[in-house]
């Protein structure tokens, strides 16, 4: 584990994360990990911060919701079949930690753990949500929310930053 | 003006912002400029994406509800005076452009210009719109909003971003 600074692995992790990381959430005894493709970093309320964005129809959601933190990694390989699997299938309906075989390494500084592959780590305690308003949306969001089912946003303070 | 990939101007960008950048917003024919020591930015809704925060106390404010977008000018180089000045002086009490011999440059793709000062400009089209709300909001925020004068957040389409 090798800790870096958030802002220097900035533009790496943002560029893999469009094409895929996990949101690890725990909230007491419940755990699950998402895909994500999206994501903002940068320093606010005098503190670094990370904004995850998490849809209110997302199992995720129930968790994060009740959570104090979490995690993202972002894999430096291939994890295609994991992230296409994690993107698609809900927590609700299995294990996906068991379905993808991955394992998790406990949080340095959160209670969320992280993801067990070589990659950057961002741990994260959630400071700030904010739920999207449709009315204070660009009209041409309205594709990405066929469903209605708009993102909530949360902002992390970045409480640990490493690669691995 | 060289254009710049805005991830690879980041990690600059959001250190250099720390110490103070132009906020710079034109609603009609109501033009300002703020000093701003917070951002963030990333990838979300498809789209690269910038994040500042205004307080609803600023002057700013009552342009930028009405403004369609911004800009942001990272000075590369000391302009100690101007941003002490922008940060707090309010444009309602005159024109700080004037008071600071700030010249501006219109921008490239859209109706707020940018401060003609070498460094890097990111030009952001408003693409959402949050209000902080202070009950999800982190217990220690506290102490940034003694005036309960708390953030709105503007997320923008980065439509150019660029050198000079």
């Amino acid at each position: 584990m090798k800790p870096v600074d958030y802002m220097a692995v900035a533009q790496t992790a943002i560029q893999k994360i469009k094409s895929g990381a996990f949101l690890t959430v725990r909230a007491g005894d419940r755990l699950n990990t998402m895909t994500i493709g999206w994501a903002t970093i940068g320093f606010c309320w005098r503190k670094p911060v990370f904004m995850v964005a998490v849809r209110d129809s997302r199992h995720t959601f129930t968790i994060i919701e009740d959570a104090a933190d979490y995690t993202v990694s972002v894999p430096s390989g291939d994890m295609k079949d994991a992230i296409m699997y994690c993107g698609t299938k809900s927590g609700r309906d299995g294990d996906k930690f068991a379905a993808c075989g991955l394992k998790t390494l406990a949080g340095q500084t959160v209670a969320s753990p992280v993801i067990d592959v070589p990659g950057i780590h961002i741990e994260c305690r959630i400071v700030l949500k904010t739920a999207m308003d449709p009315a204070l949306m660009a009209a041409d969001f309205a594709g990405l929310y066929p469903e209605k089912d708009y993102h909530t946003l949360y902002f992390g303070e970045i409480t640990a930053c490493y690669e691995t």
